[in-house]
């Protein structure tokens, strides 16, 4: 009656380029700028205009042709929005404001602190540069030079950048749909009253709250019993419809863990199924296609370890960023960590500017101490100690 | 006809503090836990239940008496979700599963790996320590202690801890109703034909998105005519319905900017107009009740400068955060950096784990060199001279 699963353990690293080899490109799609925060783009963006489109002044001042001459007649107004036709001769000046249209012989452009005026006339106090305060036309960018090359991420600037150039559509990888699984009779749902044995369900929404820090806004849950054939019947549409799925609870070895079982027959193809690491050794990952399933532990602690670690840089590789894993950081260590595990340890930690405390309460089953840290500390699996004072490498998840 | 507005400047700092003074909290609201991702607790949080809830296994094992005794026999089964009524005798032991009930007399919890077991009973190959692998009942929480202290930020791992204590609402500062305000009679709607004198209208999308980036999802856009009449109206209304109102455009010292007038004659209490910084030296920030109005330059540069230094410290304040300001990083200097300007400046860079690199291109109007920035470098108006290798100020922007 009892089998127990023996299954290979690998490292971390060997975990991580499993998962980033797995993880393919999602299609591309149209977006329109306005929508596109956090994509990345899958085509390179060409300007359809230069940019500034004419010769526009940098300041709130007048427009002249630059010479010896300190006094000029105001012959006209350009303000932003207009398309000044003047011809200046040389002892004319317009008023001109910032942004707006150089008159096309005017070469430069003195601001209006630096002269004394008259509603009719300007005595410059301070004579300015040749071509002052001008900005030429395309000096920013010319029509049909690259705007952004493919694989750039949309940051706010760059929305700003493209709609400054009138492009209001572009070709992003898509995000993709993730689903979550939850599997377990001990589980209860938060709100109802909790029956001896039993506890409440509290990683699917912890799931969909990280989900939501790296732009993944819908994240639809289904929830199973504890059997085969249910767990087995559920799965089949989950990976129809998804591009990544994630499963919460029965994974271990225990009798009553059929998930495994029902992920096989499904045609999902194991890629690894246990880590040498703590906390979130047990974790499946595996493949249906483009469809990536991870089936994390049931412990809330180790679960959301594996989300940062494995589940993070899998979708971030699936949308087309180069940078997938949580940005390294070096700090300096405020106590001695040591590592008798011969495990890779993902430990709570507690940044500053220059430093990094470990947290107390890092067992796997507690979130108390994952709900105050912003890091995670890597000890690597063959570091048997940290001093106190070293540089460590930590995972910001603030 | 001229009328030039003499305005004090003032220091970065001093526009910081004044911005932090009047950014009040925002009124509490319930919510629910599962949409409370990043906002702050308004109140303390106490424990319906303790956590466990009742003594659990922590292995997938067997369940006994500890004793010097290394067979036991299999009485019963104890799985995750059952509520074991068992009393077990000394030489009696409980298959029993990670997170299932531990029968009353039972102390101990042999991992099945340290087990030869038939269907009957169990050979102990190697004897645990009393107590081993049982979580006692509230050893992460007791009932009615304090889940997390008012003023907590809500975190995934914070979601999580909530939910598995049973809580579904808890009390939050609500999110500010932020609206933007574009006024510029030489603005066209990227997509439409950019006739002569005119530009893209870039600066909306751009804040939108950098709200986004702060949690502020939706954003209403108003669009005026550059002109008292219309600006004032507009302003009536925005500043009735909202709680931060930005303005792009039109607050310079030209003749054509009615924003401020429209401010001050719509009831807004100036309370700064310049700062001695670059980019972003025009910025008006004023308040009327509760709403605070920030009229940022133009140039989108600047304009995006702005929002970061000033702007999201404010949303920060008003959702009750503590710290409020972008977090400052240390790096070391790649360039000797000169600031012959006698202002604060906020310097497009690059960072990475150890370095960070000034970018070229920081004029105001440019936003290329912003969508390729991942942090602002700060020297502060009365340093003169940053030299290649020195430990800097940078504030992350990604």
């Amino acid at each position: 009656m009892l089998i127990y699963t023996i299954a290979t353990m690998i490292q971390v690293e060997e975990a991580l380029s499993i998962i980033a080899e797995n993880s393919t490109n999602m299609p591309v799609q149209k977006i329109q700028v306005s929508k596109s925060l956090g994509y990345i783009l899958a085509e390179t963006v060409y300007s359809p205009i230069a940019m500034p489109p004419f010769r526009q002044s940098a300041m709130d001042g007048y427009a002249f042709i630059h010479s010896e001459k300190h006094q000029y007649d105001i012959v006209g107004i350009s303000q932003a929005g207009d398309h000044s036709k003047i011809k200046l001769k040389e002892n004319e000046a317009v008023r001109i404001f910032t942004g707006a249209h150089v008159p096309n012989n005017a070469d430069t452009v003195i601001m209006q602190e630096h002269v004394m005026a008259t509603e009719k006339s300007i005595l410059i106090t301070r004579m300015p540069e040749q071509f002052a305060n001008v900005r030429n036309k395309g000096e920013q960018i010319g029509e049909e030079e690259v705007v952004f090359k493919a694989n750039t991420l949309i940051t706010p600037a760059a929305i700003g950048f493209l709609a400054c150039l009138g492009i209001t559509e572009v070709e992003v990888f898509k995000k993709p749909k993730v689903a979550i699984l939850v599997t377990g009779n001990e589980l209860v749902e938060p709100g109802e009253k909790l029956s001896k044995g039993k506890i409440y369900e509290s990683n699917s929404v912890m799931l969909q709250a990280a989900l939501q820090t790296i732009g993944i806004k819908k994240t639809k849950v289904y929830k199973v019993k504890d059997n085969l054939k249910a767990t087995k019947k559920a799965l089949k549409e989950i990976l129809k419809k998804n591009d990544i799925v994630l499963i919460s609870g029965g994974i271990s070895v225990g009798d009553y863990d059929f998930v495994k079982e029902a992920l096989l027959e499904n045609g999902v193809q194991e890629l690894f199924y246990k880590i040498n690491q703590k906390p979130g050794k047990p974790m499946f990952f595996g493949s249906k296609n483009d469809t990536l399933v991870f089936a994390l532990p049931g412990n809330p602690a180790s679960s959301l370890t594996n989300f940062y670690i494995y589940v993070y840089p899998a979708i971030k590789n699936r949308m087309g960023f180069s940078d997938i894993h949580l940005k390294k950081m070096l700090r300096k260590l405020n106590d001695n960590v040591t590592n008798t595990t011969g495990k890779t340890l993902f430990l709570k930690a507690l940044y500053d500017e220059t430093h990094v405390t470990v947290l107390n309460g890092q067992s796997s089953a507690m979130l108390n101490t994952f709900a105050i840290a912003n890091s995670l500390l890597v000890v690597p699996n063959d570091v048997e100690s940290l001093k106190k004072g070293q540089l460590v490498t930590l995972l910001p998840i603030d």
